[in-house]
């Protein structure tokens, strides 16, 4: 194990993308659905679209335009949009609520529920997502994401990558900013938690977006752990 | 199963007392520890005086007479009140900081995994505690309670009973109070939760405080639940 990581006691990880597999779970979730409901629709141009608005609707909280507001209601309300853009207006309310809960639904990447279970052995593990603290835990249900805790950026009240989501996590467990670790697929998450002071573990997932795929395939700082997957960054951290 | 408990999804169970042994467990780790550092003590009064002085604590939270503070900070306040009374003042600062941590490596009761891991699998399940987030991860992970979340009262910046940390369960996970049972064997958080609208069960706990307990022998209200332990609690709920 490098000695830059040695002090780390707990590892947070972003989720959506990083732990799930956010994009083929929606597909898979909701054309199955879909198929029993009788509801026709694009699910993959869903899928995009939607999270297509997911920087967009964040930045109205970051900004001040909209006070605190977590991430099943931005949902929603980009979920609205997205639905009249793909001629589905007329879903009912129900649906609707169906179709957003789909986040609470996810399922992990291959490698995720084993190298998880493996770190927990040695680690406190979390995720540190801005999902919502039901989205979360009911993902974690969904897909056997072994938590022992869900630090929510809900609790903070300030979506990533802002350092109070950071530090947020130290300074709930009474840990140093070095002794917590985070991991995650995307360069700009680790960029912040860096600035903040914590230690950083970057895995690839260069099939997120789909095929086509441009952003974060590869690291773009030394970050203190590169690996493959969950079970190789459990090699890596001794677990 | 009772109709009154159908719609309950989520379980959250007090913890100091209920889930883990406090007492026992505090005598047993201090004894050990202080064999070999040499301290000595009557570590049974020292457990007993210091929960004594758990209640005026939190009171003065409570009333506004202190800020927000969470449970490690009132422990270590009240610790250092309590090394004087024993005639302990000498000890170190690292020796009361361990000390202090004593509340994150309790013990389940012989019941507790083994009851809490069958209830896993149909409810969500966590602490709902007085304890600090850093306190109920750190328990957990030493006396392996396999919570899906820690709902901490330090979440809410009230200690029990207040009704926000009841209600404040319900709005984190999206539930109604009729969808969230409180476990515990103490006959006031209950009725706390009760009236906040939660459904309730109760597990006594009778060599809690040791030998010679009075408070808490026997439900006094009609309980949605009784149970001997977890494991029949499990039982009583259908997991």
């Amino acid at each position: 194990m490098k000695s830059s990581i040695q002090r780390v006691k707990a590892i947070v990880f972003d989720t959506f993308g990083t732990v799930v597999d956010w994009r083929g779970s929606i597909i898979r979730d909701l054309s199955a659905w879909g198929e029993c409901e009788g509801v026709k629709a694009d699910w993959a141009a869903l899928a995009d679209k939607w999270r297509g608005r997911y920087e967009p609707e964040k930045d109205r909280v970051r900004t001040g335009e909209i006070a605190w507001t977590n991430l099943d209601e931005l949902h929603a309300h980009a979920l609205d949009q997205v639905l009249a853009e793909l001629d589905l207006e007329a879903l009912s309310v129900d649906h609707r609520r169906h179709i957003n809960r789909v986040w609470h639904r996810l399922e992990g990447w291959p490698d995720a529920v084993e190298g998880l279970t493996r770190i927990k052995r040695r680690y406190v593990i979390g995720p540190l997502s801005n999902g919502n603290v039901a989205l979360l835990v009911n993902m974690a249900k969904h897909a056997g994401l072994p938590w022992d805790n869900v630090f929510s950026c809900e609790l903070f009240r300030h979506y990533k990558p802002h350092p109070e989501t950071y530090l947020g996590v130290c300074r709930l467990m009474y840990l140093d900013p070095a002794e917590v670790m985070m991991c995650a697929a995307h360069n700009g998450d680790l960029a912040a938690a860096r600035a903040a002071g914590l230690k950083t573990a970057f895995i690839p997932r260069p099939t997120e977006h789909g095929p086509g795929q441009k952003t974060d395939l590869e690291p773009t700082q030394d970050w203190d752990v590169v690996a493959n997957d969950v079970i190789e960054l459990a090699e890596r951290v001794g677990a």
